[in-house]
């Protein structure tokens, strides 16, 4: 168990996993410094979730940061003439078109400078390695070389002031484990947003990957989705 | 050398070292892509710089990325309430004031973020481990932590399509050198900026740090600045 006083860098998307991450930092003990990016993604809903979900768990501070879209091409998830494929689980084998170039690698270096600018050495991170083994920015071989950079690159780390340590809580957990776990610590999953392609109205579709993931985690949980769904 | 064919992402500040890359990099038979941010930072006359060094080296494409400027924050360069230190040349046993949290870690992630997506996989940075020591993301060590990290986060990595390779040609080299092979290489180092202090019509102090790093090692290599100084 952290202390009570100790400060933790959290990347919350608005999504279920990441705000199951969220609650078990919280539940850890540390205090939460909630990080959202906004990059012309479809799911742009997912930031006003991000919102929903830090007044509901609590956090000292949310910072929302602005990333230009041009960062990113080539993605299903920020290019409009690639199509997200629906109505098939992603095949783990392959990686997706829904990856997106270097992502994880650009969140973690703003919650780097913002951990190392509050003075904080925890970073959290929603990664899961099962449901989505095929991006390779979610496996614990990357996280660690990561942090080891990251143990390099800082005058925080080369003063010794601390080590900084990327926290991966759910990445070898099942959808259906990560539903119950933030169920246990009291995650309101209404609040959260999970669909590549939502209804003009908010409304998830059902069909996607990840709305396919999030129902088959439901089921499997035994419990139901709060979301309500497009018809 | 390389093949003419092969394409690099050139990070380009509009300073004098990353100038001195480009044209490393060109010179080497790199299509060259350049990547300049925009942050906020005090001397925001580096991406006019930026600019015009692109337009009389010549690239292939050059990208201008926003950062918010509240990524970054209690750094001397992003921050108003800390004053730039002048008329002292670095002392390279401590970090600088002017050391930014994590900042060569966002850049070279957004770098990789665009080498992906053109199919490149050499990135060039203008590190300087000689005058800068006081930096931790200046040093070779970092570079290569970097570099490892790179090539397990990237699907291109992954799928054995090639290897990222971060490349710091001036990262041993004394100012004058950077700047006798810079000249040796046709850069015209009066469209370069350095200051961190610039009046308001752009001319540069002479007497910060990074002046004085400039007009030191003009003065070693023999050359005179092309720059005209505020009096």
């Amino acid at each position: 168990m952290a202390k009570k006083t100790k400060k933790a860098v959290v990347l919350l998307s608005g999504g279920l996993d990441s705000a199951t991450t969220l609650a078990i930092a919280k539940n850890k003990g540390f205090k939460c410094y909630a990080l959202t990016f906004s990059y012309g993604q479809r799911h742009s809903i997912e930031i006003k979730s991000a919102k929903k979900i830090v007044k509901s768990i609590g956090v000292i501070q949310h910072k929302i940061i602005d990333i230009s879209p041009a960062a990113f091409s080539g993605s299903a998830l920020t290019d409009k003439s690639i199509k997200v494929p629906v109505n098939k689980i992603i095949n783990t084998a392959r990686i997706p078109v829904t990856y997106v170039p270097a992502r994880n690698t650009i969140f973690l270096s703003y919650a780097l400078a913002f951990a190392e600018s509050i003075k904080a050495f925890d970073i959290f991170i929603g990664v899961n390695a099962t449901d989505y083994s095929g991006y390779p920015d979610c496996r614990n071989e990357y996280i660690r070389a990561f942090e080891k950079m990251a143990n390099i690159a800082t005058a925080a780390a080369v003063q010794k002031k601390g080590r900084y340590k990327i926290h991966t809580p759910i990445i070898k957990m099942s959808k259906a484990r990560i539903i119950k776990t933030g169920t246990r610590l009291g995650v309101n999953y209404s609040l959260t947003h999970s669909c590549y392609n939502p209804a003009k109205n908010g409304k998830p579709c059902g069909k996607c990957d990840s709305c396919q993931l999030r129902l088959k985690g439901f089921d499997e949980a035994g419990l139901k989705d709060p979301l309500k769904y497009k018809k």
